[in-house]
């Protein structure tokens, strides 16, 4: 066991001076959507993030750290708690850690995560414990890892019940999604369904679907959005398809006063989701 | 002149074939901020951006064409218009056009825009014409191009009045920003400014400047922000200045019923400067 900057070091291993060794190897490959859903698992870097995973108890399968990477030396608290799930503790030298990491500025934190996926029955599960009416979002074809990232942090901000995911182009694991997502994606309820099967629940548990689209009558500030609801978002070029605007129980219209005939989608979620918050009052 | 699928082409110049065309490198050398800034002009790519940029009689000192990737024929209008305002033609060939594009999917269309830029004195005569308290957006130091075109995209269809940036880590004429603001940036008024020199001049305007913080006591739907006002957002990483905290007249905070802190600062900003619109009304 080493000592470094006074905070016993977890690791009695040897550090991995390598870029050979297989486990990096195979975390390299898990920047590769196939891998992730051959393997289903992956990657979760940055201290923050696999902080949030540990939080909301997430399974790692391996943990590689660099203490000299480390911000500050209280971060072996949270590799020691990470080991005690059960994970494999891997210590990399730093020009390992910097191959295997995705940011410019790696901090000496890089997990391989377990893949949790829920079903629309955990959806359920989870708001009948609450008292109020469920508020979800539901993502269709959404194709850069920036924008649903920020959607679920947008999401997680404005405490939504669950996020359904349709016609994923971009896949939830994605390192860039975890990483703009700020770790929120392990604490929100995330299901992915194909569009048919997701407007096919809605209907049953008499959800409305609310979606906006420049033709719509109504503006989403003068609209009621309370009751059950999910707000529904469509992809970057084409928005939503023409099945879930068909279905919508409400269509609303975001003002657009400029030169633009559209927000960015992230943008345009997170308007939606706070008119939700704002109606129904922010202790809700 | 070439007819190409029924439209006269405007190009009687020869189609350049080689990278080694020295317009063609020069261009490449816009990617450069620093080249950017010694010359005065950017890069434009696309054909709704170059639109954009035309129809808000922005200058532009070359056009670089591919008939070829137009998406259809009628876009050779556009050619023939940026033309006629003194821009130099020149036709490229599409394995060219695809080495000096900066996307995926390149669309035929790369100008090289004059920078055109705007002062405080521009800010006040553009809303001294209208009968309205000026809405303006400081924002600070923002680092990621994706979120400053975002938030761009959103003060144009918020309809601000203009944008003072300030300490600016990307300039707004980085190709990512043009990108992902939909070129927006050439219809809004953007100012650039000192934090010092910005905040100075707000208060000898007597413009209100509206801060969100995590510590601040009233909600922003529930706060007024009506009057002249200027709506701050801070860097990604550290938020606003302590200067900038110091000198608001009004702090509010966005609630945040999840386990993250914060919002992406553009979906901040988006939400700041649509209350303003849902409290101004939608006509105004």
């Amino acid at each position: 066991m080493r000592i470094i900057g006074g905070a016993l070091l977890v690791s009695e291993r040897p550090v991995i001076v390598s870029l050979q060794n297989q486990s990096v190897k195979d975390a390299l490959k898990l920047k590769d959507r196939r891998k992730r859903e051959e393997t289903k698992t992956f990657l979760v870097e940055g201290y923050r993030e696999c902080l949030r995973a540990w939080e909301s108890s997430w399974k790692f399968e391996k943990l590689f750290f660099c203490p000299s990477l480390f911000l500050d030396v209280d971060k072996t608290i949270l590799v020691e708690s990470i080991k005690k799930t059960g994970a494999e503790l891997i210590e990399l030298a730093p020009h390992v850690f910097e191959k295997l990491s995705y940011r410019d500025r790696p901090d000496g934190f890089l997990g391989v995560a377990i893949e949790q996926k829920y079903s629309v029955e955990d959806l359920k599960k989870r708001w009948s414990k609450k008292e109020k009416e469920p508020v979800l979002l539901l993502a269709e074809a959404i194709e850069k890892p920036g924008n649903l990232g920020s959607i679920l942090r947008s999401a997680d901000a404005a405490g939504v019940d669950g996020i359904i995911l349709c016609d994923e182009r971009v896949d939830v694991f994605n390192p860039n999604v975890v990483r703009s997502s700020l770790g929120t994606l392990f604490s929100t309820l995330i299901v992915t369904l194909s569009i048919d099967a997701a407007l096919d629940w809605l209907k049953k548990e008499k959800i409305d679907l609310v979606a906006t689209s420049p033709d719509a009558k109504e503006l989403y500030t003068a609209t009621s959005l309370n009751g059950a609801i999910a707000i529904a978002m469509g992809s970057e070029k084409l928005g939503l398809s023409e099945r879930c605007l068909k279905q919508a129980d409400k269509t609303v219209y975001i003002p657009m006063l400029g030169r633009a005939d559209s927000l960015n989608v992230a943008a345009a979620a997170t308007l939606m989701l706070f008119e939700v918050v704002r109606q129904r009052g922010v202790s809700t």
